[in-house]
């Protein structure tokens, strides 16, 4: 396998930023942390973009969409047909991240890495196909190691796509019909959970869906029992897509651009890139807890806060584009606001 | 006291539209229900608008600022003349709402409606003066009833305005020095909760400074123990700019604006509005949960769920500036998502 660059070093956020971004938050005519987590975006930001300016405003989201061979099982409560339907709804504008894109001005590219019902060729939809889905994970490994290794480039491909338009911020998204099944049996893995405490609804399950969906991938779990490495567990376990996010992640901390985290499948593609990649981390912004059981979990084995908490459990990238206006009002709020000498005003007593 | 205004009756939200966008919140090319909160929002403005496409485009901000006689007790971080000063920074530019309001192409209306250091006429500021403070409430009534009415009619006349410039979204805000003292006082008054459940750090307390405010209240709770009414309570312990608060949020829901609550003011106001006149109710939606002690407890008591949590404590409607772009995505998504019919995508099996 091809994959020495997933270890290559990522790009260092600048300390000296962060503390002079601290300083100008104080100076600022409002209570000092008063803007809690936005201060803290803020400074963040600033340390990654090595600016005293940080901005978010071009802004690059890849939907990558893909097919699974679990979704045999029955554990998904829509048809694997929609994967496809779905690619040429994101191309045509009419899918949530399409509206959300277009409403905030971000580039939206969508990825088929493979879906069983081939949508073609479709304006605006990058063909980058692997196989009509993974393999069942019940069965053997979802990917053999070349399809593992094509899907981690075609995130880091995006990754380049975005380097190239100057963005200053990266989302990832994701499509595939029993994706959350992948995504849990992953992160049982990685994290060494019971899939009890990580699966959920999914698109609807209901309770009998979800206890069939943990029992599918107990079962998978002991066939692939002697898969130990993040790489391996990612291979026997992941998407295509989910496994294009792990790569967009790392590739965007090498080319030092910052990342809003979506939900339960991208937080997943997180923590295997983090364990992949340690350096990757202090990229990696939060965008919303879901409602997906098992994201709280996901969240906390990072140490993340995210912005928002709304009930949401849509993904392709939905949540982090609804989050990504409150990462902008934290720079404008920043880089716009008088200091309490420009303004004349009094500061505390 | 002419105060019968606020008893006449509020618009009756169209439960006939909220059923017709919950039905078609169910067409729309996701899972039913994965866009929480969202979907709740753009169902309740669709209610409250009477239309089938909620928008929130046109929104109006009115910072209402005011002093307080109990600053002299010793209650805040900063000092008095910071009231006046931010009137100046509101309208100059340089204040976070100013920053916010531009930068979400809203209207911004500044209100002076007293402040001891006064700052005289600023363009953009519209003078409503009642007095150079409210009386301190630890030694009497912090306002006369003409104050009273006064204040409760400056933001009514806010809204006039608002209704005229056929605003989709109003937003009230507040600045004052020592007013969340004053806020919890009443609050504690409204609720029947001692202080120390609803008293907090403010700009910027220590222990022993939340200490202190708990035991102005408490002097202050003693003496206005036989103010029985919302109203007395509201002259007894309010603010000007609280009691403008009240009368805009009475106003809107009889005007029929949805209205968006800012923090722990606002929300004390929204308590007292709904208190005065419980049809103003559907008419509020929530912004954030501030990290004021007591907001959390004040938003259980409307039974009110916030659309964000970011450990914001500034006041001066920043935090529902903040919330706003999220209301106006649950529109954008609501209105502009395409339906399964329309995007060929297969539904639920």
């Amino acid at each position: 396998m091809s994959l020495d660059w997933l270890s290559a070093p990522c790009i260092q956020p600048a300390t000296e930023l962060a503390d002079a971004a601290r300083a100008h938050q104080l100076q600022l005519t409002k209570p000092p942390g008063s803007l809690g987590q936005l201060e803290a975006m803020a400074i963040q930001l600033a340390s990654l973009q090595r600016t005293a300016q940080p901005a978010v405003d071009r802004v690059w989201i890849s939907v990558f969409a893909a097919d699974h061979g679990v979704a045999e099982e029955g554990v998904s409560a829509f048809p694997q047909v929609v994967t496809g339907e779905m690619v040429r709804n994101f191309a045509t504008g009419g899918a949530a991240i399409s509206v959300l894109a277009r409403n905030l001005d971000a580039k939206l590219e969508v990825v088929n890495l493979g879906t069983v019902n081939d949508p073609g060729e479709i304006p605006g939809v990058r063909r980058a196909i692997i196989a009509p889905s993974t393999a069942n994970f019940c069965v053997g490994p979802a990917m053999t190691e070349a399809q593992l290794d094509a899907a981690l480039d075609a995130g880091a491909q995006s990754v380049r796509a975005a380097s190239k338009a100057s963005v200053q911020l990266f989302i990832g998204g994701d499509m595939g019909i029993a994706n959350t099944t992948s995504a849990a049996a992953l992160a049982s893995a990685l994290l060494d959970e019971p899939p009890s405490s990580l699966a959920g609804a999914g698109t609807g399950l209901n309770a009998a869906g979800i206890k069939h969906k943990v029992s599918v991938i107990e079962r998978a779990l002991v066939l692939h029992s002697t898969a130990k490495s993040a790489v391996e567990q990612l291979r026997c376990l992941g998407g295509f897509e989910i496994a294009a996010l792990v790569g967009a992640y790392v590739a965007a901390a090498q080319a030092g651009i910052p990342v809003l985290v979506d939900g339960f499948i991208s937080t997943t593609a997180a923590i295997a890139a983090v364990a992949i990649q340690p350096e990757a981390r202090p990229w990696l912004l939060f965008a919303h807890r879901s409602k997906e059981h098992g994201h709280a979990r996901l969240l906390m084995a990072l140490q993340a806060e995210p912005l928002i908490d709304l009930g949401l459990r849509l993904g392709e990238a939905s949540g982090a584009a609804i989050a990504l206006p409150l990462l902008r009002l934290a720079c404008t709020l920043h880089n716009g606001m008088a200091t309490f000498e420009q303004a004349g005003v009094s500061n505390v007593d």
